[in-house]
Order: structure tokens, then sequence, then C-alpha cells
């Protein structure tokens, strides 16, 4: 990561011949070395089918544009079958002594034995379809998106405590769950154009069943949209006239446990010999398990073969219903994915996840399937039924701990009391700890080291979500656009959450549930922020090599990141700098390390700037600053 | 590790209440932090109950010897229960503002967010028994080790070609496997006397079933005693014997598959209705899978609940029998483990070997049970069945890329042909990775961090078994005390293959099958290493620190290593120094990192060199060296 290339492979089409692969099938696979490397005797792949090495070794295939190539075949053997690179250095002294032994696996290269669970993995389970890896998603927390026409003539329930659109959100409880501003599904389906505009893809929905919160998650029904959302009708206009301009809307189920006035609840505690009963952790007394220990959130046990046919079991299921005509949603968002199933000596999280994509698959393949798992996911990103998951250590908080301002404001929390330590995801850090740009780049790297490259693909890119301060709110000066290009730039699925693109702050993961302030478009601020939101989504909209291409790291130092997104089509060189307002960031680089065809660098945003000398290649941007150039794609022999 | 001594938290008593955690039960954890580090605000442990963060303050309980320590209490609420340690350190530069955050694992000392799977683990599953820990283990290979009086007066089956007990193995097949040499279980029984001497506690046989080999991984039955080795009778005088020395003795099953030759397949192709048919792999056609495509070797297929209950579950299966009266065997190992319940999709691995400890737990608990598993083990060695593996990436492989010298000699293969590269695990490495002592100290850290400590100690530490070369064959002038003193002294189980102690050697894994040259005990040089291992597993004996201690590196090099173990009880110093023979290594240290009693340091074992100045410590060896100091054990306040 400074200025010296290294072999590289990742999961992306350059390397790899397939991004289905059967069981069975024997796929290509390709390692890319530095013409300037150490010689190399042999190149061998170790995999691993059924947990024993096997060695494949590789042909070289030959040298373009400064890179060696070599290729081996390997056979899938198992769902999710991992593979490593064993490159074996031309240095051995003598006859019976031994060559320098490198291996390049997902965490990079290195001397000495690797662990396996940095593999490169193939996954022959059914992949996701390919609009999800195609798309920007946008999710919408629906109470504060935009009100339809009909919203204002709602008779709102006894919880509900009716807001103006322009009221300031209330964080004090118990305002900040029954404050109403009374958005709806028809709201959504009559801004679609604005959604059209700003280039987005993939509709998220926070949850539309009854509740008794703004947010939602207290569901009391699984087979009802609330009527304050607009009902079932509402969800099939919204769905419909999405679909007709060929957007993909997906919904938000909570696996983990329900609220307490949900139906099935309310019969379990009424019946004792309900079916229902057996739906959630009761004991001899009566008491039951719930969530964290809130009551009103009782937990599903998922050992009850009742509540899987229920929920998440075949086509009469929860899940497969709203999959189905007329609703036809295309996919889910399982709150809690961590916890599902996990309690004490229990763990049944796998087979649920498994269950509840195999019914997604027979009702409707085409559709996606993500999980909320806000820490270290890894453990479950398996491949076997999450298509991803919304998860932060892999990119958000790293991005936070380097962009962020040091000091945070004041401000209000859920007891009222004036909070001085900034919000940092629930972790009691004493404010947002601090990270260089290498900090981030090493995030980014362990946090996607342990999980396949399809798998990463569909991992959320949110620089902050409805359970999320804003990133905007405590971002360093000019930094914004720096974290919304690596958001649409690096690998993975970048996710919105509705009302960043007009520049919305929030403290915490409440407060930012400000409604969206739709009359502020035309004001110069907002105008500036909507524009770049829009032109870097397009920009990621109009290169493939942004989606699915291959990604290397070229430069790292304490504050820039710069890396490429490779395929044989293009590539595009992506520079993001944090140096202080006032201050140039500047790299010299050996030109060599874009070879093939960097004086053909075409910019594409940004204003920062790209020298390319005979032997230096020089970087620089005067403050923060982040660019895009294109450059020709790869030649692979 | 380069004398700055860091905070320190380990699965030892020194730093957890109890070694056998229960679920619901209250554990305290402590950490220690050196007095010179940045002062600390707070410290806080982060744990992952279900899969979600939970937050323990830590409070200070006092300063001893230079260091602080603090402590937490957590609830055990999963069976494998990680956490790691938060430390906030006070130096935030306002109010808002982020102070640093470390983050301390089993991996280290880290800025910036780490994985789970490098956490602390408090493990509820049933523990072993003590005597895991407390044991040296040696592995007996039957046929090589002695012949009792009767074993001359047996006849031979046609596969066998008897040897004299002085021939030489011979390398090339047939004779490879069919070579007899009459060793058998009363000869183990006649020369309890050497083990007693030696101070070995663990008899591990390699299997003692019928077979056609002289290894007998190609039993013909489980439920007999190969006549050869004298039967089932000889086997109960082995364990009575063995059990009157308070010596244990364990057996080896193959769980993976069978022979072609096993009762239990030829059943199976005799007869397609047999219910041993659903034991292995039939399709339509009658072909089945086997090992790697061994066709004598069929693979058992874990579906079948006819093989459960024969084979591993409940008493009446193969695995309770050994361990019942009147054969009263103290555990098992088990061959090829990793490969066990895998094959394309299917992977029962963990449902197998749960199963198979769940027996063992009902007619035995006081067993133990190991795993083969000799590349990476990690994602196998939960805690949920397995108490430790033979494995060799954690200690073995990475002390072989150090102590062995860079040429090796060449030597005839199972083809009769000249091998010129050294035989290295089957590796296609070209020979054996050369590796520095910082490669070994690292290699130990890596595929230790993610097993839970009482794991690590149940993982068998050996310099070679019966399926390598002898370490000794390849190893540098002056490094078996330095292989044999390490094996001894980290946390582990050392697992002497029978004949090391003689200073056999053997080129690959069937070669160095020697048979015991009992006749030169008197020899010098022979005299000299049984003498070295005799006075090292003693030392492990006397020391329980070395047994069951925390262990911390102090100090690491190219050239060596230095770490210390520790307990209430005693501090042990051990140094590993690997320079040329006629070099000199030295390494000068603060004298802070001895803190609390280094003046008072004993010499238990080798000659090197240790000063302590009021400033310096000096270390030094001339040559290779290993030595072991006593200091006196940490005052915890």
């Amino acid at each position: 990561m400074t200025g010296h290339p290294l072999p590289h492979h990742d999961g992306s089409p350059l390397y790899v011949s397939t991004q289905t692969p059967q069981l069975g099938e024997r796929v290509s696979l390709r390692l890319r070395v530095p013409a300037g490397y150490p010689a190399l005797r042999e190149v061998i792949i170790r995999s691993n089918p059924d947990h024993e090495p096997h060695w494949n070794t590789a042909r070289r295939l030959g040298r373009t544009a400064g890179w060696d190539w070599w290729q081996a075949e390997i056979t899938v053997a198992n769902p999710g079958h991992g593979y490593r690179w064993m490159l074996i250095h031309d240095d051995a002294p003598g006859p019976g002594s031994a060559p320098t032994i490198e291996w390049v696996n997902q965490a990079g290269t290195h001397r000495g034995e690797v662990l396996d669970s940095y593999d490169f993995r193939l996954l022959s389970h059914p992949a996701p379809p390919q609009w999800l890896t195609d798309s920007v998603m946008y999710q919408i927390f629906p109470d504060r998106f935009a009100r339809s026409a009909e919203a204002a003539s709602r008779s709102l329930p006894e919880w509900a405590q009716p807001a103006s659109w322009a009221d300031p959100v209330d964080p004090v409880m118990p305002a900040r769950v029954c404050q109403f501003y009374g958005g709806d599904l028809d709201g959504i389906t009559d801004r679609l154009d604005h959604l059209d505009w700003l280039g987005v893809q993939i509709l998220y929905l926070t949850p539309f069943f009854p509740g008794a919160s703004n947010h939602r998650y207290d569901a009391s029904s699984f087979t009802a949209v609330d009527p304050l959302l607009g009902g079932e009708e509402a969800l099939i206009r919204l769905v419909e006239a999405a679909h007709a301009r060929g957007m993909k809307v997906i919904g938000d189920l909570t696996t983990n446990h329900s609220g307490d006035r949900h139906e099935w609840f309310q019969r379990a505690l009424a019946d004792p010999d309900s079916p229902e009963r057996s739906y959630y952790y009761f004991d001899a007394q009566g008491s039951y398990e719930s969530w964290l220990g809130t009551a009103t959130l009782p937990k599903f046990n998922w050992a009850s073969q009742e509540l899987r046919e229920a929920f998440i079991e075949g086509p009469d299921s929860v899940v497969a219903h709203w999959l189905k005509p007329p609703f036809n949603l295309d996919g889910w968002r399982i709150d809690v994915a961590n916890m599902t199933g996990r309690l004490g000596e229990v763990d049944l999280n796998a087979e649920v996840r498994q269950i509840l994509r195999r019914t997604m698959e027979q009702v409707k393949p085409d559709s996606i399937l993500l999980a909320e798992s806000t820490n270290d996911a890894t453990s479950d990103l398996t491949g076997d039924a999450w298509h991803g998951a919304m998860t932060y250590p892999s990119f958000t908080r790293p991005l936070w701990s380097w962009l962020s301002a040091p000091e945070g404001a004041p401000y209000l929390n859920a007891q009222g009391n004036q909070e001085t330590v900034p919000w940092f995801f629930g972790q009691p850090a004493g404010g947002i700890p601090q990270g260089s740009a290498r900090d981030f780049a090493a995030a980014v790297d362990r946090f996607n080291a342990p999980i396949p490259w399809r798998i990463r693909l569909g991992n959320m890119l949110p620089l902050d979500t409805h359970d999320t301060a804003r990133f905007a709110h405590n971002a360093g000066a000019g930094t914004v656009p720096i974290a919304v290009g690596l958001q649409m730039t690096l690998p993975g699925l970048p996710t919105l959450f509705a009302g960043d693109e007009f520049g919305l702050t929030g403290a915490d993961g409440e407060i930012s549930r400000t409604p969206i302030p739709w009359d502020s478009r035309e004001e110069p601020v907002t105008v500036q922020r909507l524009g770049l939101y829009q032109e870097l989504i397009a920009l990621r909209r109009q290169h493939a090599v942004l989606r699915t291409g291959g990604m290397r790291w070229l430069y790292v130092d304490e504050q820039a990141v710069v890396f490429l997104r490779e395929s044989t089509q293009e590539t595009l060189l992506v520079l993001a700098a944090a140096p202080a307002a006032d201050q140039q960031w500047r790299a010299e680089l050996p030109s060599a390390l874009l070879s093939g065809g960097a004086q053909d660098a075409r910019p594409l945003f940004g204003n920062a700037e790209l020298g390319l000398g005979a032997d230096v290649l020089t970087l620089g941007s005067q403050g923060p600053g982040f660019a895009v150039w294109r450059l020709p794609g790869v030649v692979v022999p």
C-alpha cells in the first residue's frame, strides 16, 4: 500500500471465471504478479475441499502491461470452497534447501502460514440477483418521508402525538417514539420522481406493519399494512409504481422478537395452550424472554415448528406472503438478525436464516435478503443465506473515525439531559474515536477479509441509517464529498438514509429521523448537496466497474487512500484525501504503479491533481478532496 | 514483544476466576496494565451474549509490583461466551472529543475495532479432566515399540512381511505398509518402567484394531483387538498396568472412513439391503465415496442414524465400548477428524463430534477427546467437543521453520525414487520454509488467537508424530534442546512420539516409524538425549505454572524468544535462542520488565546468561540455548 505493487487476486471477474459457481464445476482462477516482483518458480492454489488441503498448480499465462498472469483451475467441492495462493519464489540456495514461500489470501500477502478464515471463497449457494449489486439503495423511514393528500384526514390512535412536518424532532421520551408526522406510503409513491432523479434503484422501507410507535418495530401484526400508512392498497400502489420505474422495494422484518401487542403474543399470553405459546420462551411461571430484557419485545423461540411455518417456512409464511402478488416485494432486510435464534445454550441462527432464504428462493428467487448485524457480522456472512448485511465496522465506523471532527456539540438525550459526548453506535468510547486514512483502509481490509467477495458486494455501505446519528452531523469540514464518494466507489451496496441528500444532520439514531425538508430543494446549500449525490450515484450507474470490478489499494497514508476498481473494460482510479481545510496533500509514486495507459487518465469527478511523469506519478489535493479518473481496462493475456 | 510491556490478559487463573464456568455463572476477569502505560480513564469489558455487545465496567483493584490491576464481572450467557477489553485512555483533548481507544483480545493490543473471532472465550461446555493439561503424552505406534515374549510365536497373515527388530525401515511400497516388526501390547506393558522413568502420563496408542497393514488404520473391526497385538486380554493388561502407575491410555479411532475389509463395509458391499449399507455413500451403481479417492478407505455417511448408534452414540457404541470395563480406556484421538462428516454440500462435523463427546460424558466423563486436524483446526476448536487437536500450524510447523537446517539430505520415497526435497507435511513448498524466531512467535500467536484458552491447553505440542518426519532429522545443529524445551514449557499438551527420546531420525512420516532401539540406552549420545527429555518432562511436572499458568512474551527478535509462564505461586522465565553454533546471542532489556523479584531469579534449566542490573536486564546465549529461571509468583491486589 506504499507504492510497491503486490500480487493480487480478488473475487471479481478479472480473476474468477464465474460469479455463480456450482458444485462440481471447474472454475478458472487468476493471479497477477507485478513484473518487477522477485522471480517465482511456481504458483499453486491451496484449496480446502472437505476441510483437507488440495493443491492445484497454476500455469503462467504471460505478461501484459507490467503484470505476469498465472491461472489454475479448481473444482468446487463445497458450498463455500476456500482457496488461497501459494507463491514459491525462485530463490532456493541449493537443492534440498527451501525457497521463500508467500501466501496470498483475502487479508493480503504473507510469509508464514495463514488462517483458513481469510481464504478466498467460491460460493455455490444460490446467488443473489444481479440487481442487488447493480443498485444504490435508499432507506425510507415512512413516518418521516412524505405525506400523501390523504394523510391529514386520518384519525390518530391514542399513542400518537401529532407533529407538523416542520416541527423539530423531539428527542426526549416518550415523544421520541410517539411523535407522529404522518408520512405514508402514498407519500413515497408521490415522490418517486425525486428518487428517480437521484438515481437510486432499491427502496428499503423500515416496517410498514401496524405498531404503537413511530418506528413500527413493535408490530402488532405481520399480515397487515398499518392503515396509518394507507394499508395494503397503498403498498401495492407503491410497489407497482416503483416497478414501473425499474425500482425495487424491500421490507423490514424482525425475526428476533415481536412487539408485545403482536397478535401472536397476545394469543400466547391469553392461552397457554395456543399454538402461539410455543413461538416464545415462556417458563412455567408465565415469564418470558425478551430483547435485552425489554418486556415489550418478547423474543421468538425458533425451536417452534409452528413459528417456523407461520413466519418463515414455505409459501404460506409471512416471509413469502409479501413477496407474492399482489404485494410483490423484492426482498427483506431482517432486523436484529444477529441475535435471531440465539439464546443461552441454543443457537439456531444458521438454521433460521437458511430456511428463510429457502422460502424466498421458492416463491421469488429474484429477491434479496439482507441482515441487520451492526457489529462484526463476519461469522454469519458465509453465503449460506444473507446476501449482505447492514453492518458498521467494515465501512461506516472507520469512516466516521477518519472523517469526523474531533469534537462534537452537546445535544439532548432520550432522558432530556444534555449529552456532551458525541453518539458513537452505542459504544462507551467517550466520543468518536479518531483514526487516520490508514486506519480506515486497515479496517476495511480487516472486516472484509473474512467474508466471500460476493457477500462483500451485498454488504451495505451506509454513511448512517435510521438507527445512527447522521454522518454529516459530526463530519469534519469538507469531508462529506469524500464520504459519499467512498460510499459510491468501494465494493458493496451504497445505502443512503433518506434525507442525507438534503444535508440533514442529527445527533443520534432517533433525532436523525428528521422529516424530509422538501421545501428546501431550491436552497443553494441543498442544491449543492443534492447535486453531489446525484452526480456520484450517476457515476456508479455509468461505470459497471464500480459495482462489480476488482478492488486494489494503490497507495495509503495517514491522510489519504488511493485505490483502483478494475475490469477488462475500464479502470477507475479513486483518490480520497482529507488534509485540514487549508493544507495541501501530495504523494509521489512510481509511475510504474499505473502501468498500461495512465497517460490516458480522464477525470470523471472532482478536481484533485494527477500528474504522470516518466518516472513519477503525482497525486495532490488542496484541502479535503475526492476525485475519480478513468483509465483503460486491464489487459489479460 | 520488544521490551515494552503491554496490558495483558489470558485465560489462566491469574486473570479468570474459574476454568469451568457454568451458564449463568458470574465470572471475575482481570486485566493487568504496566505502571508506565499511558493513563487510562476507564477499562470496560465488551462481551457478546447472544451475538450482541454488552459492556461491563471494570474497577481498578490497585497496583502491585509495577502493574495496575483492573477487574470486572460478567455473567456467562452462551456456551462460548466471547469477550475483550476496551481501554479508554485519559487523553481526550476536551469535552466531546474522543480519547484514544485500545482493544485487548487474544491477538494482542490494537487501536481500531477488532474481529470477534479473536475474543477471549469462557466455555461452559463440560470441561476436560484436569489430568489432560497436567500430563505429558507419549505416542506409541504398536508395531514398532516393543515385542513381548509371545510376539515371536505368532503366525503372521499373508500381507505381513516379517522384519527383525534391527532391520532398517523399508520406505518403498508395499513394504512401507507391510513390513511387520511385531511389536505388541504386552511389549508396551513390559516397558512401562521406561515410560515411568521418562515421566510421561498419557499413552496414546495408534490403532490396535485388526487390519491388513502395519499401521492398522485400515481396521477390519472396531470391536476386537488385533490378535497380532495380543488381543483384548493384552489391552486389558496394558491399561491395568498403566493405571496402576497413574498413567492413562487412549486409543485411536477413524471416524472419517473405515478400511474396505472392515466388517461393516463387507456387509454393506455384500447386501444392499443391510443396515451397514447406509453407513457409507453408495450410489445407485454401487460406487462409493472414499478418502481422497482411495477405494480401500470408504467414507462414512454420518447422516445414517444406524451408523451413529453403532459407532458413536450411546453406551453400546464403539466409542463407549472401549471406555467401559474391562477395557477402561481413558479417551480417544480421532483420526482425520477434520474431514469427518464433510462431503460436498453436507457438513455434519459439529454434530458428529458433539454426539461423540456426549457419549463419552455419559459413560466416562473423566476421559479426553482429541482431534486429528493437521492444518488450521481453529474453526472446529470451539470447545463444543474436542478438548484439543493434533494440529501442526500452531507449534510444529513454525518450530521446524525456525530450527531446521536450511538444507536436507536426499532419501528414498514410497516409489523408491531418490527425493532431494525435505518432507514438509505434504506441502509442495520445495523444502522446509525458513523462518525466524519472530516468525515462530507470530505463528504461535496467529493460530492460538482464534481458540479458547482451555482448548489451547489441550492442543498437542508435538515435535513430530507417526505421520511426519522426525524433527531431529532436519534439526539445525544444537536445536533439539530448544525444541524439546519449548514443547515442555509452552501452553498445550506436550506430545512425544516414541523414539524421539532415543534420538531417532526419519525423513518422512513412514520412514520415521523406526523400532525403538532399546539396546542403545547406554550409548552416550542416547543417554544424553534421554536425559534431556527426562529432565525437561520433570521440570514440567514439578511446576504447575508450566501446565496451567498464564503466558506472556517478554521479548522476541529474529534469533530468540523469551516468555513468562505466570501464576500467583511462581513465575518461570523461558529463553530459547538459536544463533549459529559459534555465535553469541545477546539482548539488553529494561529491568522494569521483570518488576517484582527478578533479583531472586533461580536457574532451573540450561546455562544461558541472565544478568539483572539496576536498569538493564541482560540475556545471552553462546550458540543455541534453552534456559528456564524461576522467579517469585505474581502478586495480585
